[in-house]
């Protein structure tokens, strides 16, 4: 059967509890590699080069989307971040299932470059708990709750490109569906060509 | 979340299991229903109209093929053998995973007519194997298994097709991994287009 890695987008709602959810699935299973992405920011104090960010120049930046290093890149006020295609690649070929976690737009970009990577779309049971999640978080006033409520609806009009709904309810639950929505691909006949010519090719020689 | 339930395709080798594999499955999740088909052919002894088949006249079946109440169906020797709709659409309808064994041509076919049915092919991990449980049943000579083998390996030729393999090892963890290769289809964001416009227009209303 296939033993590369499966990609995996994840995307979700501020406030949908995809951090807790990554940090579990992570620890619960040896099987996953997040993946780092590359900034031009400078580090921040604790933060590790190759740990929490691949910390490059401006210029080596540029470089690598020039020479399409880059799944997929944007640019926040004045950094870029993106993701190298190195690290996610060698992470799969070692076998493990790499999780990126970005936004919509990014996500769809990934789908059209790798067309096996599977898209997951991490949602509250519904918008009042959304609603409640971020209230309840305290640490944003309504400004920047209703700021989020209403980018959540935009981001919502892109959901159809995703493969997966994952209703966030009870996060024990939640996680094992998700590793159980990856796992699963390992089945895809289109993940395992290589197998079904040889299982062919040894029904013709029995 | 989806309420409906799946249409599952399930096909395989003869000698892969399948049938047990059937049997367990439905005996320990009562979520699946396994679709009946229609036949022309006279009942055997202990056979029930509406369990193992729905016995129909030539006429009937005629009128059922016309009519465009079948899903798909074939002509073995003199008789007539298809997929009824109305079983299949109103136990979906009721939420249950309807679970067609069918052969790789009726697959296709099916596939075509309900792209959101899922396809599995379930085989044995290696040729020998196969083989092996051929000769292993031993209620057919060498000429059927080698006849059986043939089969295989014209069969192999469509797998690809096919959305999921499903290597039959260990029937305990293969029953599991079928149900949950199932389940997660309840997820998929094409399956779960209701929800979905819902939760964008509370996104919008909130």
């Amino acid at each position: 059967m296939n033993e590369n890695g499966i990609l995996v987008v994840v995307s979700g709602f501020s406030g949908a509890g995809k951090g807790t959810l990554m940090k579990e699935l992570l620890k619960r299973y040896d099987n996953y590699a997040l993946s780092i992405s590359a900034t031009t920011r400078n580090p921040r104090e604790g933060e590790v080069d190759g740990r929490e960010y691949f910390f490059v120049t401006e210029e080596r930046f540029k470089d690598m989307i020039d020479k399409e290093e880059l799944i997929e890149y944007a640019q926040y006020v004045n950094h870029y971040y993106g993701t190298p295609n190195e690290y996610v690649l060698n992470q799969m070929k070692m076998g493990k299932d790499v999780i990126l976690e970005i936004e919509i737009q990014g996500a769809l970009k990934v789908k059209k470059r790798f067309p096996a990577a599977i898209l997951i779309f991490v949602m509250p049971p519904n918008a009042e708990e959304l609603k409640r999640r971020l209230i309840g978080r305290g640490t944003e006033n309504m400004d920047v709750i209703n700021a989020r409520l209403r980018r959540a609806a935009e981001e919502a009009e892109g959901m159809e490109g995703y493969d997966y709904i994952l209703i966030n309810d009870k996060i024990d639950t939640c996680v094992e569906e998700m590793h159980r929505m990856i796992q699963v691909q390992h089945n895809r006949a289109s993940n395992n060509m290589a197998f079904l010519s040889h299982i062919r090719e040894e029904l013709k020689n029995i």
